[in-house]
């Protein structure tokens, strides 16, 4: 394995994109926003495994944040996570300046509507909106074939996947497995944020999908069986404030009753959670698909 | 030259594109509503000159038409089209149903802000949102290294270099001159609408643009004195309902008081005229930018 390029400029980053699919390879593109953990790694290896050459960017996007949320004080570790993305089986670390992807007189967003209104898009008016943007800028400069997204984060996955669809951009959409601690908590940048106090209330999360998971294994098809479930699951947790429970269809995140399939399509449901513990906001979900073990 | 291709499907059209740029061959687009005249086969022959393969996209878009306009009565000479296309050097004609466009749930918009808001943005609301998501899917689709626009459409072409500049897509944008019949009104689709009487009455947007132009030759730089003589000439069409008579920076389409140049920038100002005859709107502009004559 040779060393991972770290470019700071989009037209480098193009142009070597550019060069690669002239020579027939394919380019993957793991977006992250840093703090590199075992998460982004398993994007990096799933990438590596079937581009020629993996462009893995780190890129704090302020237009997905916010007023009063995370950005200033969201963890920036550059050094460590270029190491960790080569090791992974990054060729290239993209890792722009703010001011090379949005010019002081950027004008242009991209939005997906109706998919971003409820769940988080309720609670963080705009953050879709800035996910939309900058995924669209970053599938463009890096000219990827196929782009690599977490399942913890499902709702933006969905919307990724819609906007992708919906503009025609060339690239395959993968959506790979939650990876999560020992203890089951789902890996996040943000848990860098907890208190071992605070760590120990956001197993309420992972505590309520897996008390779910019992339910759908038990039969337990409607939403107000599953949300009931896993929202007094997480009543155990008083440190956890819950902000949603919910059941949805895991493409449209629209508000589903029962997990039921229609003609030719396996029922599936997506319940989301999400909550604060402390300052900390944090996100789970598990996927139910008939047919299938429950995906937490 | 060997007979142009027509493909309806965005998929058959990437794949194409793709199996060019492997091939090291540039990719051109012509965007088109169709119906093409002078004005489209001049960017295609420009297209044919810089590019290896050239697709003339044909697409009445019904996202950029608002409540009342005239997407139903818009021509639509496909057969005829192709034709033409091919004769200025098209390799390959896009003409998409809507449904292969836009899915049932299509979600996704592309807005750029500010640009958008003034001229034709003020009475055709949301028609650049139009506009710049149905550009943003045929690069996609086509994967243009270069994409070609007439500068009749001004605001259109600003609107799109910004868009494609935000969002980094690697496609260089031509803007080149509008054609004109041989007495001066400027080649429109929209002109097969139009009466004798009434193009007699369109007549006055050039007229004005010359009028103007007249004036910048004598040294005027004021938008007072260019947009008065311009409004003045318009006014000897009674049949011409003029819409706006504006100067506005040629990029920003922020409006100008005076054409004035900065530090190493020459000044330079767009003269856009918009306007109706009977149910007909059209539009027309001339740019001035100093050391050089008017381009109209």
């Amino acid at each position: 394995m040779s060393p991972a390029r770290l470019l700071h400029l989009p037209s480098e980053v193009t142009e070597l994109a550019l060069s690669v699919k002239r020579e027939g390879g394919r380019v993957g593109v793991v977006p992250t926003m840093g703090c590199l953990h075992e998460g982004h790694l398993s994007l990096v290896r799933a990438a590596a495994a079937e581009c020629d050459h993996v462009i893995t960017t780190v890129f704090v996007n302020p237009t997905q944040f916010g007023p009063g949320e995370d950005f200033e004080r969201y963890p920036r570790t550059l050094g460590n996570d270029v190491r960790l993305a080569e090791a992974a089986g990054t060729h290239t670390v993209f890792a722009p300046e703010t001011a090379a992807m949005y010019a002081a007189d950027h004008a242009t967003t991209v939005e997906v509507a109706g998919l971003t209104s409820g769940l988080c898009g309720a609670s963080r008016p705009g953050h879709f909106k800035g996910v939309t943007t900058i995924v669209a800028m970053l599938l463009n400069v890096t000219q990827a074939d196929a782009a690599y997204f977490g399942r913890k984060d499902a709702q933006q996955a969905a919307v990724i996947r819609r906007m992708v669809r919906d503009l025609h951009f060339p690239v395959r959409v993968a959506v790979l497995p939650t990876v999560r601690e020992p203890d089951g908590l789902a890996m996040s940048s943000r848990n860098a944020y907890l208190s071992a106090e605070e760590r120990a209330q956001a197993l309420g999360l992972v505590s309520a999908l897996r008390r779910a998971a019992e339910c759908w294994e038990a039969g337990e098809r409607t939403a107000a069986g599953l949300c009931t479930a896993a929202a007094d699951q997480l009543d155990a947790y008083a440190g956890f404030l819950a902000e949603y429970v919910a059941l949805v269809h895991p493409d449209t995140m629209e508000p589903l009753q029962v997990i039921e399939g229609a003609e030719g399509v396996e029922g599936a449901g997506l319940l989301a959670l999400a909550g604060r513990v402390g300052a900390t906001r944090l996100i789970d979900n598990a996927l139910f698909r008939e047919g299938q073990a429950p995906q937490i």
